[in-house]
């Protein structure tokens, strides 16, 4: 069963990225995606954001959210601002790296 | 003998993105290479695009050649509008996760 | 202990791109990590850059600092131009692979 952590970096590129999602797991239906959000894409899984309804789906489809602390910190963003079902982890990059030492793949979209 | 796959998804850097992979394959001649287009740089692998001698040359080297499905639909692109020589996934980034959970280093350029 | 390279490829993310370097050296203070600058990122390591500050106290952090010898030449970068430190291989996109190779994570900013 593969396992992916996916990094999200670029908001002017997001729907691209969602969509890239998507693909995935259309194409690999028994894969565990978790997708970091971090740097300017941070603002994705804000409520109220314009990719809010995607990033819903994407977790009904089973995919893991993820948001990075110190993206939101320095975009003056809260834990309550975010869309129900999102997860904090401190850093992002940290996350990617830790996954990859467990033995996911890793995406850049 | 190392495996790569490169991911390039950005038309507005593939010059940048195909210097980098003649460089790869100069400094490693014995890796095995396959180079991913997907998203807006699919349309580097259609015939008559401006890079398209640079396509054919990696290709001559030895670089196996793929493109997006997903990315050529949505985009209009059929099959026999791509360069000779050009291989056909149903998700470029399924692909790529693939080859990472077969081995193979990943780049993404 | 974990061991990362990261990719840094355009200068004009650069400020973000170190900023991340450091949330994952804050997180993960054991971490050896390795910093690939190429193609227009390339200069963010010569001496009197905007972001000199920033790359020496990376590099007193333990962080390896590493120029692709491809991008200097394209730039017309000699090596006594870089900071001092900063090391350089011939195809940054092939230290990337071999660092994977041997069983590093690798990440792209």
């Amino acid at each position: 069963m593969p396992r992916v952590v996916v990094q999200v970096s670029d908001i002017n590129n997001i729907d691209q990225a969602l969509t890239s999602c998507n693909n995935l797991i259309n194409e690999i239906p028994d894969a565990v995606v978790e997708v970091v959000f971090h740097q300017s894409a941070i603002s994705a899984v804000v409520r109220g954001s314009n990719v809010e309804d995607r990033i819903r789906d994407l977790m009904k489809r089973g995919v893991i959210v993820i948001a990075c602390r110190n993206s939101m910190r320095s975009r003056n963003i809260s834990e309550d601002q975010l869309i129900d079902g999102v997860k904090i982890v401190n850093a992002g990059v940290a996350e990617i790296v830790r996954k990859q030492a467990e033995g996911w793949a890793y995406l850049k979209l």
